[in-house]
């Protein structure tokens, strides 16, 4: 027995857009990574990215386990010390990390440093998730959105290699 | 704020005892690993190794998550379709496979193979944890506990460099 | 600039070719890991999963460098101790499981199992591969030559979800 | 058979040396990457980090095999399409990252995002490393230094757990 990609797909897409992200706030963020390198990049075409990293069963898969860590950190119906360690999103926790990697890893490891990068620099969504105000915990959302911006602009880079020099 | 390494290493350990995983059962899959290569090995050396790779904070995360992930599943307390894909343990999920993967890297990539080797063939503790009898979900424990023993493995081979033929 | 994939593919598929690998060899590993799952598995079937591991560009990139390596190491041209270190094909280099995980990793993480245990078990071309007799140095094919098989067999079980059981 | 841990060590230290990078510039690295994090940070303890980095024996070899095919590619003694590729830092190889990763993983996931920022910012020697002028190539070379200055750093977060914020 196997879930269905759909079903899949679709609860990926719902639990983006519950926790506040939208396919737009993706876009931007491969806007920001690719604009430098490709002329006449526009919104279209890094939305159209940001939908094949999110057709892929891997991202899918990776989403809805992150954000059920995220949600049950809310709630707080995590043991300890689980539970204050997402809580407070911890610096040397690494598995949401591991997780972003394993969306990045989707279009190879040329996504790696722009992953690296906008986690850093936190544009855009990134910076809203990042605040740590109020109740909730988005501990793995914002690895989560870094690593599909960086798998998009990875797959861009590789549909116009002629144009992009993604990780020089 | 960051959790104690004590803290994080006992909870880690209590976690692999509550769901049926003795370090005893851990170095006896390191022997089977290892026993055709380092002639005099004995089951006290397998088990100083699997008590470093425990002492080891990327370690205890990945056992403390997995395990987490293990148990609400059991208590029915996840999201569709994740609950499902739990219970079956199903085969294209692989969340469980990236989180052990974060185990045996780190005693390096030498461990790969011996991991893979030992989740196919399931030997020991892992024919039990793998019967998918019961209402028992171990989904992420059965990988975990291959990762450990095949970085226990590795760190073996390092330890014992003109001995050990890893990956041979 | 940007090198043409055509080219990269060609390329590849040359170099597997003149270091006595056929992409039928490829085909018979992929149905040794997977003629168990899948009841009607055909060769064919499990060639045209190999020749789409080899059209990407990330498996290009790994196939061409790691036996741009062990021909180095044939005629002697490397500096040491690392022209040693292929030579013997070291249990602890850990370089060329690392090119190997790149390969796999173009279809996810639940190739991980089967690149471990084909590396193990040595089926087919693996066995020659790895008699270690002569002049040869296959210190990196060996491990490309795995982890093609690897990925093209989690392809297999992403198209066919519901016959396959890859990674219990 | 294996090569002494010494005189692997001996040798990518050399290599670093020759090639233009002294512990120093990786040491002003990690310091980058950390002095907004912990107040009284002084080069001591990152060049103490960076030596426990480089004392690591996956370092070492990732180290030695980038660094060698560097120097065959400014020799022009590999073969084509690889000749260009490394000559001209290709953006979509990804070997090199490869490599940089297995070097970053020695201290765990939380060195990633360390990573990609430093590759993508390009502070001190990785500046010069990439400048792209004359005929030397630091195809390799040039992510290894920044995935040995993300490694260090990610030891010092580990060691000062309470001072440190790495990923955040």
């Amino acid at each position: 027995m196997v879930i269905k990609g759909e079903t899949l797909e679709q609860k990926a897409r719902q639990l983006l857009k519950e926790r506040g992200v939208e396919v737009e706030d993706l876009a931007e963020l491969v806007m920001f990574l690719q604009k430098s390198y490709i002329d006449d990049l526009d919104l279209a075409a890094c939305l159209e990215n940001v939908n094949s990293v999110l057709s892929k069963r891997e991202v899918q898969n990776a989403i809805i386990t992150g954000i059920q860590l995220d949600i049950l950190a809310e709630k707080k119906q995590l043991l300890q010390p689980l539970q204050e360690i997402l809580e407070v999103d911890e610096g040397l926790y690494g598995i949401d990390e591991i997780l972003a990697l394993s969306i990045v890893n989707v279009y190879g490891s040329i996504g790696f440093t722009n992953y690296g990068y906008i986690d850093k620099v936190k544009p855009g969504i990134l910076a809203k998730l990042n605040s740590h105000e109020g109740p909730q915990v988005h501990t793995f959302l914002d690895d989560i959105v870094g690593a599909i911006a960086a798998a998009a602009a990875s797959r861009l880079a590789h549909s116009q290699p002629d144009k992009s020099d993604i990780t020089k």
